[in-house]
């Protein structure tokens, strides 16, 4: 199930000739198969990791530099579109699979009409972020995942939210990584050993990849 | 609320002058005040209605206009997205409001990034519509509600999906316009009377409004 959408051209601005391939739904117009410009092929780049990893001020600083460049850029935040999407859900195992799902939806809407969507979101479970993966191949949408590999060691001495201090506490439970599970993956796309170099060489390292398979 | 997302140019293709005014969230770069090429400019626009008023209908055949003329589109079909977005909501006055705010959420930020988002939901609520429109408001962002004001007299004749049938025979309950609510807008941006006329001319009557404000 995916929301219904045209397959027309996916070009901006005045270049209309640029067409893109049809996506195969309900849109019966003809399509150039011409190759569209870098900057209007979009994609879901996933990082994923445990909290305080690094992944929003990765997936930050990396937005800025694509934006810089002219791409159309997204970051989907995950407290943020958390609070829109999910209220009401909690933190339990179906939940967290059901939360990944919307916002991995979400991203696909946005990489199919030529954005790079950034999802610096948690997503601790292997089989919710295969689903993901797999509803863009599905739909021909472009996804990477990025494991911002950071040691829980190491997270829970910057603890941006307080969140180790306070399961330390036992204020909370259910912290991925200490109390609940984190499913490493075992063959991202990229991993990034974010605690042993700077937040622009975690994004410069990003951004290769992206320009190596002609997203960037 | 709302997502982060860089303000950086929101351009499409090669002609990265073209930059669109700063979003004013986080994004410290300077922008270029020109003007966007018309494509580019995006916007959500909410066909509200009962059921079987021809919502859907209007929709693609506008969105297939729009595609042909090298907009970018997107249509978020009512029953597909709530499945996806809403699975567990129910069809009380709260959950309503809770589906036509996280279909909002998504409309904008399809639309922030220069889609023409179309939204065939009938969004009985008054207020509902109203909070959305605010966001777009808030976020600089088009917005253009249209009532597609077939009289229920009509509607339950085509009754596409045989719900009119179901409520008269007491299988369901809670039929928008029947016996559930349905406050139609006041002061939509237009008013279609879709049944005294072509699906064509209905589009087309909201394509030139679309041209009036510079959105298409």
């Amino acid at each position: 199930m995916t929301a219904q959408r045209t397959g027309g051209p996916h070009v901006g601005g005045r270049h209309r000739g640029d067409g893109a391939p049809g996506r195969g739904t309900d849109d019966t117009d003809q399509h150039q198969e011409t190759q569209l410009s870098v900057t209007d092929q979009g994609a879901t780049i996933w990082l994923t990791g445990l909290p305080s990893a690094g992944k929003t001020t990765i997936a930050r600083e990396l937005a800025g530099r694509l934006a810089a460049e002219g791409h159309r850029v997204e970051v989907l935040d995950g407290d943020e579109i958390r609070e829109f999407l999910s209220a009401g859900l909690g933190f339990s195992r179906a939940d967290r699979h059901t939360n990944v799902q919307r916002i991995g939806f979400v991203a696909e809407l946005l990489a199919s009409q030529g954005v790079k969507a950034l999802v610096p979101v948690i997503a601790p479970y292997a089989d919710s972020r295969e689903a993901v993966r797999k509803r863009h191949d599905a739909e021909g949408t472009a996804y990477v995942e990025v494991h911002v590999a950071t040691p829980v060691e190491v997270c829970s001495v910057r603890d941006v939210k307080g969140l180790y201090a306070k399961q330390a506490a036992g204020e909370i439970s259910g912290l991925t990584g200490v109390d609940d599970p984190y499913e490493a993956p075992a063959a991202p796309d990229l991993r990034i050993a974010s605690h042993t170099q700077t937040v622009q060489q975690s994004a410069a390292a990003l951004h290769a990849l992206l320009t190596e398979r002609g997203l960037a």
